[in-house]
């Protein structure tokens, strides 16, 4: 349903920014992997408000309490519950809104859907619904690191008109931690940073792209058909507040190579088989090839700002409306671990059903 | 599973490119809805091969045959069954092919996936596999046609370096259907088919961008977290074969705007809330605005060259390999409708699971 | 996944015994529901331990916290995030219980599947688990009484040999909530009482039976094949921990019947369609037909025993095992309003999926 | 869907009694699992009508044609596309039935579910539906057999007045096979086949028991809450067409046991773990224990009789029906290969489930 994601390993999230809590169970997570609070803490810490000048300057601790699925710093096989309590929420900024459409919000289109809604803070269309993705995302990642090794690798790579060439074979994530942008060039930061804030003294907002990239995953993970590996990263992305597009490998590029141009070769890469090249951004026919996955997914500018819009209400009638609050000019930074959470979160659930497609993998499983 | 698509209203498709016969399974339409055969047969003829010197000249009748599901013309409720039983495969054409891997084919991760493969044709990674979803896609339109009165519009909007702007709002499916390489555009439309011929002749291919509308939708399809209206159709829109990116509304070009200039503005339209602009593509939050719903979905070029290429086989033992065999030299034309199905799909499901978002809606419904 | 259940109408439940915390997302619940914290204890305090001389004297609070989806008195149609959080737990008495396989109990087969286990209390497999469900179940219950008017009455109608007859047509809440083991009959219930105590002082348990019946149904609730309303209850009521049989209508006695006895033939009653008796339990064909949905679900007696048993531990050496603790010499006087929960969560569920079966249902629903 | 049935080893079935054909697609089964048609054809062959005196004399040779997902004599991966086209339907038997809702039927429900219908032969609620599911169960048989060595084996223990106990741990196919009526004590098969005759003489019909078991399972098969395997089974046998109840181990009388009395006790059986007595059924908390699994599901008469009953129309005229055509006067000996297959099925799936719920499991398969 609306609110759960993935099939053998599922996350389902719940709450909204000005009520008591938000929160997420994770299901389908194995018994006996080593995971402790501190884990998922680590991941929330990376996306909380206030972190700096150019984010919101909410102040949420996003403490997260373990309240099931963990025993002595493994998990049970059972079902994690988490919960993130609201606290630095104020809500009378937003009594004003209870009738008001923003312009770029949801506050119309929930109306039209549920025909009633919490208008306080966006209510369960702000950002905020991302902890119980990113406290999910921490377990998936868990999980990726102990089977394979590896896990997501996210960073920002365009804010408005900044915007850089990133290798994902080479990027570290010691240079995307480096500064509050999360952009690996520390001079493309330093403009960003610049542009950023520019734009939140004028009341107005930015968006931009992130690149990501997961190096060492076996060939085969995915499926053929609807359940392919960029279609369900695709839904995984594109369900992340303010998302505009997604690509893989090349993207909108590859429709300007020929077939010659754009064709990975194949090679013996010592005991695997691999590409010469990686346009296709590691991925074949919906399933990896063992060559990096890569690409991107980019962000429109925030819809709040302080600044005199023209809106309507409930009714229909005009009015001139200017946001109050506190507010992030620029989502992007704190969307790094977001997307890092929802790609980590298709590979461990299509890890789980890699194991069961081939029959001799299913025999070595019981055996 | 890897092979049903939809929550409410789903298709579970089956079949390889030299099979027996390929086919889909439509569950949870509702019953009473006027339908027949040539409702199908229609959308298939769309997508079949041979239709034109732009397209691969494999012949194949693709007809339908319903095997449930209907009864007097109008649906039962029970699933749709559907067939279509391969005619012009040559497999022998194919022999070769066993333990090579062919360069962007899907061959090696099938294999990695898989440890076992029909080479024939591609098997399930076919481009064949479609007509699973076209069919499905069919009884999807009807039912979006019955309730709304609209369904998707597609068209082939860039072919390599031909590219043109189509207004969503305007563009008719005379227009499209006007030419073989589906283009509103008369004059694009003959540079992008010549441009697909020069390639043909060199064995070489050409990718491109689909662009698709739907107008009319009520405000409040699609749910505000995983399966934003965007997510799930980015879904569906990438698990089509070749697909590389996939955008809604403004897409990347949203990132180079501030949000002042991105946000649609919200006005009273008479009995209904609307937006001044349309930059977001008709989407808020997840949800449809009652805005045209526009986006875009780009396709790499043809992995099928008949050129000589490096690759290897299944032993990693380098070769060299050319395309034998009738193929598509710019899938584009033919993915037209594969795009309609696809997003048909995903709003024939929304629009079911709209119907109990609200307990006044429920109410109506019983009363 | 395993820990879900629904399809439209969902619960994700979470928790161990003796773990911070239990809890439920509700996840598909029409926003506009009238609903509170009230609502949801009510149900929580009909099935807390410690109410009566027969259940078990362990005291927990089981004071539920909605976290979120509820705003206002309303739901909001996102999900309802609820947390009971674990009071009054003793997991010292399980210590010695670490690598011994409780005879009866979950213990070993938690070890064969998940290979790590929460020994405390049951872990996930004790009877606390079911908290989530009735807070979910009470969720239903609430969409049912607001839609149908109506709800599912469960009672005790067997304990050990002490066996009624009990009129599904006219038995009342009143008479089952007359007596702390829930059975409408109060002689029946005095001997069932005096039962429970007398295993009680040995250290034994019993087990028993539970009707059920939901009335004023409207007809064609359920699903032809899978989902049959008969198929999706039987599931939920065998979920419940100690069940060994479900049945409806006559169960097991149609056996005994011809087709000419069993039959309930048709008869118009007033402006519906009905049948002169309900043998058949008011579903035909996996569809209610506007009768009382009736049946009953039987529980084993309770494997804690309070006495000498031999087992085994992990490594399969022999040994002797005597429980210690508190527990409930019969489970059946709380398991009833888990039978209730269970029923309305798949009323509820199959409400929200017959709303899209006809075409005329839906177009009232989007007039 | 209503129309699928599993979670990672999910069957899809479709088709009406008296339309073009009935078929299934079976999707999740790994790949290179040994199966050609013969081995579908076979369950097939158990289940097809005219087989005996004792069944109906319509004749349909039930030709399984496999579409998809077979290659070489070995499973894809892929969906397992299957039709039965239908043959020997007399749909003018059923023209007087149009309007009419037959006693012990499901006319009414369906209409009153989907407003609209195929009445001939009962539409998909015919007891033909069950091809879809045998042909399904026949692969999760071969992959039970392949990796377990085991299947599901089912036999008639009551028709009627005519009951046996059946000693699960020691009960033959050869001895189920060796009459019509499939009840393994050939001196109770032929009280039951005379008590089956007789009633057929008069146009009436009888119901009865099936019983079922399986060995060889290892431990740790189901879940822990809702999808325990009781629960799971119990929602696969109550899916069958004229079921009742089901239950396992000792089912109802274990009410009339105490604790001490049912408990079964651990010990060490060389190098496993099992239990002295087996009055479970082989399941502990949901999860399989190693020891035998079996249960019962009963089954009302046939609802199709050839004598006069009262019933009423569309418009609830009162009317007078009696049956023509040719009907099952005991459906038990035919329900034995669909008891089966849903057995099969609901193992076949958690027995991919069971892979992922280690994290050693996972570690092994992926070496």
């Amino acid at each position: 349903m609306n609110n759960s994601f993935g099939h053998s390993f599922v996350i389902t999230t719940f709450g909204e920014s000005h009520g008591v809590g938000l929160g997420v169970v994770v299901d389908g997570c194995p018994a006996g992997l080593e995971l402790c609070e501190a884990d998922i803490q680590r991941e929330l810490d990376r996306r909380k408000p206030g972190q700096s000048r150019i984010t919101t300057s909410r102040k949420e601790e996003d403490r997260v309490q373990v309240l099931s699925g963990i025993y002595q710093g493994r998990t049970l096989g059972t079902p994690i519950g988490m919960v993130i309590y609201n606290g630095d929420a104020k809500s009378d900024h937003y009594d004003d809104l209870k009738d008001l459409y923003r312009p770029g919000h949801a506050d119309f289109t929930y109306d039209a859907r549920f025909g009633f809604r919490d208008h306080r803070g966006g209510g369960r269309a702000s950002n905020r619904e991302a902890v119980g993705r990113v406290a999910g995302g921490a377990v998936a990642k868990a999980l990726l690191e102990t089977l394979l090794g590896t896990a997501c690798l996210s960073w920002v790579e365009q804010v408005h008109q900044t915007k850089i060439l990133v290798d994902p074979q080479t990027v570290t994530l010691e240079a995307i931690e480096a500064n509050e942008v999360r952009c690996p060039d520390p001079k493309a930061a330093s403009l960003m940073i610049e542009a950023i804030l520019a734009a939140k003294a004028k009341g107005n907002s930015l968006g931009g792209k992130i690149g990501f990239v997961v190096k060492g995953l076996p060939a085969g993970l995915g499926a053929p058909v609807f359940d392919k590996l960029t279609a369900d990263l695709a839904k995984a992305l594109m369900s992340i507040p303010a998302t505009r597009s997604v690509s893989f490998g090349l993207g909108e590029e590859a429709t300007l190579l020929t077939g010659l141009e754009h064709n990975d070769l194949f090679v013996s890469k010592g005991n695997r088989i691999g590409t010469v090249t990686n346009r296709a951004g590691g991925v074949l026919g919906g399933m990896s090839n063992g060559e990096p996955l890569w690409g991107h997914v980019t962000f429109k500018p925030t819809a709040t700002l302080l600044v005199d819009q023209d809106s309507v209400n409930r009714s229909g009638e005009a009015l001139t409306f200017k946001a109050k609050g506190r507010h992030d000019p620029c989502v992007l930074p704190r969307a790094v671990p977001n997307v890092d959470a929802m790609v980590n979160l298709v590979l461990a659930d299509h890890l789980l059903r890699f194991v069961s497609a081939d029959l001799s993998r299913l025999k070595k499983a019981l055996s």
